[in-house]
C-alpha cells in the first residue's frame, strides 16, 4: 500500500494473521489473563458506559449485529454475524471485526479482526466470572460442547482460576478429539468422555458451549448436583437455550446486562422479572456472589459490548511498538478540510 | 500483505486512494449520474428495506453514528462521525467508512472509505430529487455554503438536472474562491457572489450547505421567491437548521424518511405531525411532486441509510475486474470451522 496522505488519517489494522502473531507473542493464557483484568476494570466503571442495545438484522438463516459502546473517551463497536448453517458450507458460524475510535475527534484508532478476539474475550470473561463465583479451589471443569470456543475456555479457566482437569464431551466425538489434541501440550489433564454425565463427574465448574440454534437441553435437572458453578455460553440468542428451566430455578443467576440477557440468554425461559444479579455489582463488591457451598451459581453468558470494548482497548495498547498491524488508508484527509473535492484532481 | 487463508475470508477494501482512482476512471459526473439511478431503483423498492434507526453516540463535541440497513439480500452500514470543531484541528468534520455484507452468510463483501463516497451520494441524491421536483428546464442553481460538499452538488446538478449556471456564496470568500477554482474546467458558468441574495438572483434551485452546529437562518422568508426548489443539505442533526420556519411553511416539504427527518432535518422546527411527502412515493409515482409553477418545493436532506446502501452496492459492482481494491485479511477462516484455536498453532 502507498500512503500519500497525512498520518492522521491512517487507521491501524490488525489482520487475522497479525492477531495470531500478537496472541502467540503474548501467549494465549497471558493474553486472556490480562484481558480478564481489563474487562474487570471496565465492569467496575460500569456507569460510565453508554449501554446502547445491540442493533440486530435478522434473516431466515442468521443474524448480523452491531454492538456499540463508549466510555466517553473511546468508542467501540463490533460487527458480528451468527449463521449456524455456515459450517456446512465451510464457513464460520460467527465472524467478527471491531473498531475503536476516539470520541473527541470521531476518528477510528483501530480496526481489527474479531473472530479470534471474540473467542479470547468470551473465555476471559467466563474465567473472570468463574474466579468470582466458582467454589474456592475448583480444579475440574466439564467442557460440554467441544467446538470453536472450547479450547479458549479451557485455557482461560486454567490461567485465571487454576483449573487442572478438563473433562470433554461433545455429541460429535470428532470435536472432542480435536479439542483434546489442541490441549495436549497445554498443561491440563484432559479426559475425553462419552456422555455429558461422565464429563460432569467431579467437576466443580460446568461449561456448556453448544451451537444449535434451537431450544436445546444440554443440562437437565437431574444431571446437576449442588454446589457447582455453571458457565453457560451457548444460549446466547432468542430461541437458543441450553439449560433446563428447572436448573435455572435451582441456581442463583448472574448476568452481564439484564435487558440483553433476558432476551438472548438462557433466562429467556424465565419470567421477565425473575431475579438476577449484575456481575459488575459483584465485581465491585456491591452484590453477593457465592454465599454457601451448596449454592449453584449460574453465569448466563451472552457477550456484552463492554467486553469487546475492553478487548479492543487491550489490543490497541498491545500493538503499540510492534509490527503486528498495518496502516489502512481509510479516512479521506485533505490538507484543507473544506477541499474534499480537490482530492479528486 | 500475505494471504495464507481461504479466499472466502478476504474482504475487498477500497482505500481513499483507490476511491479517488475509481471516481476518476469513471468520471465524477458519470459516477453521480449512475449512482442517482441506483438510489432511485432502491427507493422504488422502499418496503424491502429494513429501516433501522441510526445508532448515535453523542458527546459534548460531536457524534459517532452507525447507519445500518438491509434489503434482505445484502446488508450495509456506514460509520460516520460529525465533529464541527475538527476543522480547527486540521481534521475532517465528517469521516466515514462503510461495509457491505452478504445476508445469507453474514460475510462482509466490501469495506470502503466513505468520506468521498458520502459526498458523492449526497450530491447524487440531491440531484435526483432536483430532477423530480425542480422547475422543468431549470438552468441556474444558487450554492450557498461553499465547503466540502459544494463542488459535488454543483456537478451532480449539472449531470443529472442539466444545470448550466452556479452562483456561489459563502460567508468566507476563501471558500467561494476554492469552489470556483475547482469548478473552473467543469463546464458550468460559475458566478461568485458577495451575498446570499445575490447568489439567488435568477436561480430556480437553491442549495444550502452550511456547517454551523446551531440554529442558523441562512434563508429568511423575504429572500425566497415563489416557484423555486430548495435543496437544504446542512440542517441534518438536532439543533442544526438553516432555513427560517416561515420558508418551510410556504413550501411543500419532501423527505427521505419522516421519523429521521423530523428529528434531524430543518423540519425539527415544525410540529411532529406537520405534513411531509415521502420521496420514495414521488419516485414511484404514488405521490405528487411539483404541481404548479409558484410552488416552493423543499427537500429537507438529512442522508438516509438506503442511499449509503445504494452507494456501497454501486462501488462493489464497479470495482469488479479493476485494480482499485485490495484484499483484506479480516475474517478468520480456519479450514475446519470448529478448529478456530488451531489457527494459533
Amino acid at each position: 500500500m502507498e500512503f500519500k496522505f497525512s498520518p492522521l488519517a491512517y487507521v491501524p489494522f490488525v489482520s487475522v494473521e497479525n492477531m495470531i502473531k500478537l496472541v502467540n507473542s503474548i501467549g494465549a493464557e497471558t493474553f486472556m489473563s490480562e484481558l480478564a483484568v481489563a474487562i474487570e476494570e471496565d465492569f467496575k466503571r460500569w456507569e460510565l458506559f453508554d449501554k446502547t442495545p445491540r442493533v440486530a438484522s435478522h434473516s431466515d438463516v442468521g443474524v448480523i449485529e452491531l454492538m456499540p459502546t463508549s466510555d466517553g473517551e473511546m468508542y467501540g463497536f463490533k460487527y458480528v454475524n451468527g449463521h449456524p448453517k455456515n459450517t456446512k458450507e465451510g464457513l464460520q458460524t460467527v465472524t467478527a471485526f471491531g473498531l475503536l475510535a476516539d470520541v473527541d475527534s470521531g476518528y477510528p484508532k483501530l480496526l481489527t479482526e474479531m473472530t479470534l478476539l471474540t473467542a479470547l474475550r468470551t473465555a476471559a470473561m467466563s474465567a473472570l466470572v468463574g474466579r468470582h463465583l466458582a467454589p474456592k479451589g475448583s480444579k475440574t471443569m466439564a467442557m460440554i460442547g467441544n467446538g470453536a470456543q472450547s479450547e479458549f475456555q479451557c485455557l482461560a479457566f486454567k490461567a485465571v482460576c487454576g483449573i487442572e482437569n478438563v473433562r470433554l464431551y461433545d455429541i460429535d466425538p470428532a470435536a472432542t478429539a480435536k479439542c483434546a489434541a489442541n490441549l495436549k501440550s497445554a498443561g491440563v489433564n484432559v479426559v475425553s468422555c462419552k456422555t455429558a454425565e461422565e464429563a460432569m463427574e467431579g467437576a466443580e465448574i460446568i461449561t456448556t458451549c453448544t451451537a444449535d440454534k434451537q431450544y436445546a437441553t444440554i443440562l437437565t435437572d437431574n444431571m446437576v448436583g449442588d454446589g457447582v458453578h455453571i458457565n453457560a455460553i451457548g444460549g446466547d440468542c432468542p430461541g437458543k437455550t441450553e439449560v433446563a428451566e428447572a436448573v435455572l430455578r435451582r441456581s442463583d443467576i448472574f448476568v452481564e446486562y439484564p435487558p440483553q440477557t433476558r432476551i438472548e440468554g438462557d433466562i429467556q425461559q424465565l419470567p421477565d422479572d425473575y431475579p438476577v444479579t449484575d456481575l459488575w455489582q459483584v465485581m465491585r463488591g456491591e452484590a453477593e456472589g457465592r454465599t454457601h457451598d451448596r449454592q449453584i451459581t449460574f453465569f448466563d453468558s451472552v457477550g456484552f459490548a463492554v467486553e469487546d470494548f475492553s478487548a479492543l482497548k487491550y489490543v490497541r495498547a498491545k500493538i503499540e511498538g510492534t509490527e503486528f498491524f498495518e496502516h489502512l488508508d481509510m479516512l479521506a484527509d485533505p490538507s484543507d478540510p473544506r477541499d474534499l473535492f480537490g482530492m479528486l484532481s
